[in-house]
C-alpha cells in the first residue's frame, strides 16, 4: 500500500464518520424530540472527538511526507494531498485545552444569547461573548502561526481557504461605495411603481410543499439522494449521496418558502454534483463557503428571481393555490420577488440591501478579532454602521447586534462568505449565459438542463481540484471582482423594462 | 478514579456510540433515500467497528478484576459489573476473521433471500444459508467455549441471557401438547359465532395515525422522548431518551396498525421506563428479549385486546373514522380483535396460533445448529412441523421456510424469545392484576396508570439488576411456566362470555 492510498483510505473512514454526524445533525434539527437534547449532544460530542482524532492521527504527517515523493499521482490525487495537508495543519494547530475551553464557552454563550436576544439585553451577553471572542482570538493566533496568517485571516481560512481580508476589504469597499446611493435610486424607482393587488391567502402548507417539490424536480434535484423537510432555520445538510434540505412554511406568504427551497436546492445541486468517484475524499468537497453560497444564490437570486423563471413558474403557483386575479401575472410576481426594502434583519433582506448587512458584520468582527475596538462598544458601532450603510438604525439590540447566532456560536470569519457568494453567483451566472445562450430561454420554458449542465461541468464536478481563484478563473475568465454583481443589480433594479 | 468508575465512564461512552447507531438505524428504516444505502452502510459499519473496539478494550479485563475487589459497591454497581463482564466475555470470544466472514456471509445471504423469497426458490438460497449456518455454528462454538454452553445455548444467550434450551424444551413441549387440540376447540367455538357486519373503509391514514397517537398518550407514552413514524417493518428503536416506534398503515384495515402501535408502545414504555439515573450503563438495559417481548405483548395482547380496552376504545375508533352500525360495538370489535385463524405466516398469526410458528422454528434451528438434520431438508421438515402443530401445509416455500429474514440475517437463537415473551406477558399481567385490582377497571375507563405504574415498579425500573428468573420471581412469585398463559387462552377463547 502506498502512502497516498493509506491517506486516502484513512480519510475515507473519516468521511464515514462525518456522514454519520451529518445525519445526526439533520435529525437534531428536524426530527429529534426535545427530551433527547442531552443524549444527542453526548453522542455527537463523542463522534466529533473521534473524528478529530482521525484527522489528527500522527501517521498522517508521515504519509503526507511520503506521498509528496510519489511520482505516480494524477492531478486529483495531488489536489487531495493538498486538501488533506490543509485540514491536518488546521486540525493539529490547536491545543486540546483550547478546543475544550472554546467549546464550553460557546455552549454557555449560545444559551446566554437566546435569553439576551429575547430580552434585547446586550449587557447580559457581554461577559459570555467576551469569553468566546477571547478564545476565538487565541484560536486565530494558533492557526495563524501555523499558516502564516493574521488571526482574522486564519479564522476566515476555515470557511474560505485562500481567502484574505486584504482582498475582501477592496471588494467590499467597492460595494460599500456603490450600494447606499444605488439603494436610494432603486427605492425611488420602486416607489413609482403601481401597487400590485395582494394575493389571497392562506396558502396551505401541503400545497406549498408540493410546489416546492415540483420546482426542485424541475431544477434537477435528485430525490433518490435527498429529501425535503421542515426546520426552524432552513439548511442543506445530511451526508454524501444523502443531501437533505429543509424549509419553513408561512401560511400567510408562500413566496418566502418557495425561494428558500430554491436557495437550498442550489446548495444541494452542488453537493449532489460533487465528483462521485471521489466522494469521501477531501478533494471531492465543495471548494469553499463562498462558492457554496454562490450556487444557492445563483439558483435563487440569479435564476429563480428572473423574469424568465417567473414567466414559467407563475401558472404553477397560481394552480397550486387556486389563485385568481392580476396579482398572479408573471410581471406582478416578479415585482413581488424583487421588492427592495431597508430592514434591520439580515435574513429578511433582499439582494440589494443584503450586502450592507454583511459588510457591517465583516468590519466589526475584523475589528473585534484584531482588538481594535472594545466589545462593549458593539451596539453603538453596529448602529452607526447601519446608519452609514443602510440609512436605518434598529430601535433595539434584538433587531440589531443580537440578531445572529454566528458570533455567540464561534462562527467568526464566516459572514463575508455570504456576499462573496452573491458576487460569485453573478459572475458565474453571467459567464454561463455567455457560454450557453440557451440558459435563460431554458429557464423560461422550465428546462434547467442548460444551466445545471454548465454548472455541473464548471463548478460542481470540480470539487476542490482547484483553489477558489483558479476555479473561478477557469469558469469565468478571471478572479472575483464586484463588477458583474453591480451590473446585475443595475440591470435588474434600475433598467425599467 | 476507581476501577468501577473507569468502567462506568467507559461504558457510558460506548452507549453514546450505540445511541448514535440507534438513530442512524431508525433513519435507515424510516427516512433515508434509496441512493444513500451504500454510504449509510459504510458509516454504520465504521461505528460498529468502533463500538466493538470500545467493549473489547483490553483495559476492561483489568478494570473488572480490580472492581471485583472493591467493597464499596451497591447492588446496582455489582449488577453493572456482572453485565459488563457478560458483554465483554461474549464480545471478546470471537476472532476478528470469524466476525468478518459472518458479516459478509450475512450480507450475501440477505440479498439471496430477498430474491429466493420472491421466487419461492429455496434451492437458490441453500448455498448462502449453508454458509451462514456454518459460521453461526462456529460462533456458537466459540462463545459456548467461553461460557460453558452448547453452541445453540451460546447463541440463545445473546438474546436471552441465562436462557437454556433444556428449559425451553420443557416449556414448549407443554405448549405443543396443548395448542393443537385447543386451536381446534377455539375454531369450533368461533365458527358458531354470528358473523359481525363489516366495517366500511377506507380508513384514512391520517385518522389512523391520530388514533394511534391518542392511544399512545392514553397508555402513557412520553412524546417528549420519542416519536411515531412509518416503516415497512414496525419496530421500536432510537436511543436513550429518544425511543421511537413505527407502524405501517393499511387503508382497508385500521385494526392492524392500531394493535401494532400498542405493541410497539409496550416496548417503548419499557425503554422509557428504564432506570434514568443509570441510562447508558449496561445494568440499565432491558433484561432480555423475552422480557422485552413480554412488555409489548402484555400491552397489545393482554391489555389492548381485552374486552375492557375495547369498551373504552370503541367510541374513539368509531369517532376517528366516522363509523356507524353494529360492527363498531365494543363486543363486535373485541371479536374482530380476537379472531383465530390457521395461517402460514408468523407475523400475521393471532395469539393462539403464534406459538406454533415459534415452536416449529425453535425445533428446526436447534436441530440445524446441532447438526442433527441437513439444511437441504428444511422445506420438508418445515412443512411436516406445520402439519403437526397447525394442521396446515404451505403451498410453497415463500409461504413456508422462506418467510422470515431471521436465519439469513444471522438471528439464530432469537425465535424462542417471542413465545417466552407471550408466556411471560400472561404471567406478569396476571400477577399485576392480583396486586392491583384496579388495573382492568382502569383500562376500561382509559386509565392505564394502575397498570403502567405497576410495570414501572416491578419491571421497567429494574433494568438488568436481576437475572430474568429472579426478576420474574420477584414480580410474579415464581419463574416462568406455561400455566398462566394456557389459562389466559382458555379464559379468553373458550369461556363463552
Amino acid at each position: 500500500m502506498t502512502a497516498y492510498s493509506a491517506l486516502s483510505a484513512h480519510f475515507g473512514r473519516a468521511a464515514a464518520l462525518s456522514n454519520a454526524l451529518g445525519i445526526l445533525q439533520w435529525d437534531s434539527d428536524t426530527m429529534m424530540p426535545k427530551g433527547a437534547v442531552g443524549t444527542r449532544a453526548e453522542s455527537m460530542a463523542l463522534l466529533r472527538v473521534l473524528a478529530h482524532g482521525m484527522v489528527t492521527d500522527p501517521r498522517i504527517g508521515d504519509w503526507l511526507a511520503e506521498a509528496d515523493a510519489q511520482s505516480d499521482l494524477d492531478p486529483w490525487a495531488q489536489a487531495n494531498i493538498r486538501e488533506i495537508r490543509r485540514i491536518w495543519t488546521v486540525e493539529t494547530a490547536l491545543p486540546p485545552d483550547l478546543v475544550e475551553a472554546s467549546s464550553k464557552a460557546i455552549s454557555a454563550c449560545e444559551m446566554a444569547w437566546r435569553q439576551a436576544r429575547a430580552d434585547s439585553d446586550f449587557p447580559s451577553l457581554l461577559p459570555y461573548l467576551a469569553e468566546v471572542l477571547k478564545l476565538q482570538r487565541e484560536i486565530g493566533r494558533a492557526k495563524g502561526e501555523k499558516l502564516g496568517l493574521s488571526p482574522y485571516d486564519a479564522l476566515l481560512n476555515d470557511y474560505e481557504p485562500g481567502g484574505r481580508s486584504e482582498r475582501i476589504d477592496a471588494l467590499f469597499e467597492d460595494l460599500a461605495a456603490f450600494l447606499p446611493g444605488f439603494t436610494e435610486e432603486v427605492l425611488a424607482i420602486q416607489a413609482r411603481r403601481p401597487v400590485d393587488p395582494a394575493l389571497d391567502g392562506p396558502f396551505a402548507i401541503e400545497a406549498q410543499r408540493a410546489l416546492g417539490v415540483k420546482m426542485m424536480g424541475v431544477v434537477g434535484y435528485d430525490f433518490q439522494r435527498g429529501r425535503l423537510d421542515v426546520s426552524t432555520h432552513p439548511f442543506c445538510g445530511g451526508a454524501d449521496n444523502d443531501v437533505r434540505i429543509t424549509t419553513r412554511y408561512d401560511e400567510a406568504d408562500f413566496a418566502r418558502a418557495l425561494m428558500g427551497v430554491m436557495h437550498e436546492t442550489g446548495h444541494a445541486l452542488y453537493e449532489q454534483g460533487r465528483p462521485q468517484a471521489l466522494l469521501g475524499q477531501p478533494v471531492s468537497q465543495a471548494r469553499s463557503m463562498s462558492v457554496h453560497e454562490s450556487q444557492s444564490l445563483l439558483m435563487e437570486m440569479q435564476a429563480c428571481r428572473s423574469p424568465e423563471f417567473l414567466h414559467f413558474a407563475a401558472p404553477h403557483m397560481r394552480e397550486a393555490f387556486g389563485g385568481t386575479g392580476a396579482g398572479w401575472e408573471p410581471e406582478a410576481l416578479w415585482r413581488r420577488y424583487t421588492k427592495v426594502e431597508r430592514g434591520f434583519i439580515r435574513v429578511d433582506a433582499d439582494e440589494v440591501t443584503y450586502p450592507a448587512h454583511v459588510i457591517l458584520r465583516y468590519r466589526l468582527e475584523k475589528a473585534l478579532i484584531g482588538d481594535e475596538m472594545p466589545l462593549s462598544e458593539l451596539p453603538s458601532a453596529w448602529n452607526a454602521q447601519m446608519q452609514d450603510l443602510l440609512g436605518v438604525v434598529p430601535p433595539n439590540d434584538r433587531l440589531g447586534c443580537l440578531q445572529d447566532v454566528h458570533w455567540p456560536s464561534g462562527g467568526w470569519g464566516y459572514f463575508p462568505t455570504y456576499t462573496l457568494g452573491a458576487m460569485t453567483a453573478a459572475q458565474v451566472f453571467d459567464a454561463a449565459n455567455r457560454a450557453e445562450p440557451d440558459i435563460l430561454p431554458g429557464i423560461a420554458r422550465g428546462d434547467f438542463t442548460p444551466l445545471v449542465g454548465w454548472l455541473r461541468t464548471h463548478i460542481h464536478s470540480q470539487g476542490s481540484l482547484y483553489q477558489t481563484d483558479d476555479l473561478l478563473t477557469r469558469a469565468t475568465g478571471r478572479p472575483l471582482d464586484a463588477g458583474v454583481f453591480k451590473a446585475h443589480l443595475r440591470r435588474r433594479y434600475t433598467s425599467e423594462a
